[in-house]
């Protein structure tokens, strides 16, 4: 059964809140407070929990650890999925760096670019190659997921390039909408949304 | 009349592809191109613009131009709205990096860092202060939106801090969930919850 985009979503942010509390210390927690940790209700919460398959919460609350192992078995493929980033500039190298030793499970094992000043350089603690020897180290590396971060400009040719050397998915930072592909799972993201978004509400709450 | 969220994110989404047109010299554009672009459909599309007030859809599809200009009067404000990056790392001279140019009507103005080897140097195109000056260059810069891009272990102080001397709007990219303050508005965006739920799909997908 495949769940919806949102349900994914916040099982993710559930689990980086999760490890957070494990890392303070703290063995158990109730729906309440994970609704407010993320700005929603209670049983929105207890409803995408028990939708998993986990019903064990006690009087105490879910048990962080063991909600942590359910989440994983849903999120994480067992043996992990490799990804590249493509375009080591400011972004692709603030990606890079905010990754590593985030997730076991997803490793960033390569980055691409086109400029010879960072090729076959260790950039961000990971090897930077020519975007030319694409379809080689994508084969050769078992990479299936690349987050794209290259200049507009450049974004529709880079982004035919991944369809055609068999990547499965695709997570967009650039400003160019890219259009689906069959068989490729593409999320974009545009940081001028989000922060539009912010000042409308600013807008409005002067009003 | 205050705008659904999910609303407002797409409203600027179109604009985005609404300016990428007029840049192409493309005058008109059917809902189903624009639905297109986004991976929605053309209902939806019509609706949203049908919702802020634009009705006039010719033979030849909305003009690009004029519906900018109603995209515009919802979102921008017409005196624009100052924008301040606190953390000026990798991440934050990418987002800085970005911005410059894209939106008259939100700029970035100033950044914040408590590193002696970046503040009072212009960086990305913009000036870093030390966060200690926090409130006076707020006031005198008239700064109502804040990006924080902050180390995790140092996001609630600084966020309390924003809180404190008058900041309006705050978008969150550090892996830290903020508590919401009333009159602050908070978005909060967290790669790894993109990029797990790329994994996710690819995962299902090879099943």
């Amino acid at each position: 059964m495949l769940l919806p985009e949102r349900t994914v979503e916040r099982l993710s942010e559930y689990r980086r809140s999760l490890l957070q509390c494990l890392e303070e210390g703290k063995t158990h927690i109730y729906s309440h407070e994970l609704a407010a940790l993320h700005h929603i209700t209670a049983v929105q919460v207890r409803r995408d929990i028990m939708f998993v398959g986990y019903t064990s919460m006690q009087r105490k609350g879910y048990d962080v650890k063991e909600l942590v192992g359910v989440i994983e078995d849903i999120l994480d493929s067992r043996k992990g999925l490799n990804v590249a980033v493509v375009g080591v500039g400011n972004l692709g190298r603030a990606i890079t760096t905010y990754f590593i030793g985030k997730r076991s499970k997803l490793n960033i094992i390569a980055t691409f670019d086109v400029d010879a000043n960072k090729i076959d350089r260790v950039i961000s603690g990971v090897k930077c190659y020519p975007l030319s020897r694409l379809e080689e180290i994508v084969r050769t590396k078992d990479i299936s997921i690349v987050i794209m971060t290259v200049p507009a400009d450049a974004a529709r040719e880079v982004a035919s390039q991944l369809v055609e050397v068999g990547i499965r998915g695709i997570l967009n930072f650039t400003t160019v909408s890219l259009p689906v592909t069959r068989d490729v799972y593409l999320d974009e993201y545009d940081m001028i949304t989000s922060l539009e978004k912010v000042a409308y509400f600013v807008k409005m709450s002067r009003k």
